[in-house]
């Protein structure tokens, strides 16, 4: 295959996952026609906001990677993208980045109040785990390693991942902190998640403890790669692509790579990661294509 | 043994599983020697603030009532403990009741700031997911058991649980609602929680599917009764018992049981619930006892 009959490849598969992901998400997260209301429309309503469905998707592509079924996953991916999306409505609040608009759209707590907003961020964290451990829906699943997940997952979204990258994150606006400060927020803040979603993915597939470690390093640099390319576009990019007003991290007085690297050097070490973490794939047959492709297309964030 | 006897006997019971259950959670919570300090701190500031660890209590109970252990339960008893001291951190935001006080120390977000409070309350939720999950702490535990107990756990803390009754909670304020809004109101907020603590306990524990259903009523009727003991506590009681002002849930047009039945038939009702809780235990030898005597202790408020 050309590069460019690979890249229309992926394109359908991308097509073709988010889907499947999609459709899983509006199965598993009840809507308005139950009580109250309000809690059901606001989660749908951050839910369904045009996401690129990247965590999910990663999820799936590593199970498929090592040779498992997309079905066996689905309800962890989902659970991951009803993480994601908590950790969106919570940081948006008016106590923490205060920002209005989401992707285009108002956010949460424009449209259902802080209170509501507070809630459904609590409910779609809370629902995350009731789906990882309904393990009626995923039959074929071994309970030990569902169990392992569900741990994994938990800690990349607590105070060892996520929530303590954020916490890292307010306390380091306005302030001046050394590049290894800067990569250890992101790691937990964003690239926790990230490395939890192919690393999910795989080990509820079955996969082996060599190409668990492989997708590990995988997953640290696709996620640190995420991140610097969020940070560049954020710099330089144009506001269509980032739904919301850009320049804005910058004038929140937040840490960001271009600060410390300028942009070109940032270009530089995006490129470095991307490769990297295809090398880490040496060993995977091409049932790792599309996990290849997602490297790519996270740099030129074209996902 | 006299009912005296009983009760100094309870005494004992409950100063010891409650020691057993603050050095788990002093165990599992790790302190603010890691980094970002004020999180760490900020967790346990709300977990080590004079809870009276009734959850986590009830859970350790109900797994000796069926003849369990108590070590094999005790990770399980504090995430319940998470889970009800993050809610509490989340029901005192400004958004939210705006509470300055809780058992008598300033609230979080009055010691920490509002988007910390917002973030130790997501951590303790992510925390109990993770210590729940980690079947290495629950050596002799069945996985697929496990698994129920966190779906079980999850669907009590969510949208059709605790989340959902505190949506009500926040849109009956001002209003007019009837009793059957009342009930269902107060199953989900503190019930659905309460009856979780008894039902995630036994079967952990390897309980029958008739032992079961009888501690859900259990569970089920103690949710509800310490429901009214509060609502009758917080008209007539005084500010000590409760840590914060009394007479606050009717000042903010709080709907509640007295204000429905009255105080008397507030009381009527109450005492019904605890003697049919103590009913529903009818076929359990004495190693229950502990269960009948906190039904007791949970109507006249000393928990």
């Amino acid at each position: 295959m050309t590069i460019m009959e690979r890249e229309s490849h992926l394109t359908a598969y991308l097509r073709d996952r988010k889907a499947l992901i999609d459709e899983a998400l509006d199965r598993l997260l009840p809507g308005a026609e139950n009580e109250p209301q309000v809690i059901f429309k606001a989660i749908r309503y951050s839910l369904f906001a045009g996401g690129k469905r990247i965590r999910p998707i990663l999820c799936v592509a590593a199970a498929e990677a090592v040779g498992g079924a997309v079905d066996l996953v689905i309800p962890v991916a989902c659970a991951l993208e009803c993480i994601h999306t908590y950790s969106l409505i919570h940081d948006d609040l008016p106590a923490m980045d205060n920002d209005d608009f989401r992707r285009g759209r108002p956010t949460s707590h424009k449209v259902f109040g802080e209170n509501m907003a507070i809630l459904a961020g609590d409910a779609l964290l809370t629902e995350a785990f009731s789906i990882l451990s309904d393990s009626d829906r995923q039959p074929g699943v071994d309970p030990s390693r569902l169990l392992l997940v569900i741990r994994d997952v938990a800690r990349a979204a607590g105070i060892w991942g996520m929530i303590g990258g954020q916490v890292m994150d307010v306390q380091s606006e306005g302030k001046a902190v050394g590049m290894d400060v800067l990569y250890d927020m992101h790691a937990r803040k964003t690239g926790a998640m990230i490395r939890v979603s192919v690393t999910a993915g795989a080990l509820l597939a079955g996969a082996g403890d060599r190409q668990m470690a492989a997708l590990a390093d995988y997953g640290t640099r696709v996620g640190l790669a995420f991140q610097i390319a969020d940070d560049i576009l954020n710099v330089s990019g144009n506001s269509r692509l980032m739904g919301k007003n850009t320049g804005s991290d910058v004038y929140r007085g937040k840490v960001t790579f271009p600060a410390h690297m300028g942009i070109e050097g940032s270009r530089k070490k995006l490129g470095e990661l991307v490769d990297q973490a295809i090398d880490d794939l040496a060993a995977f047959d091409d049932k790792a294509d599309p996990l290849r492709l997602l490297a790519k297309f996270i740099m030129e964030r074209e996902l």
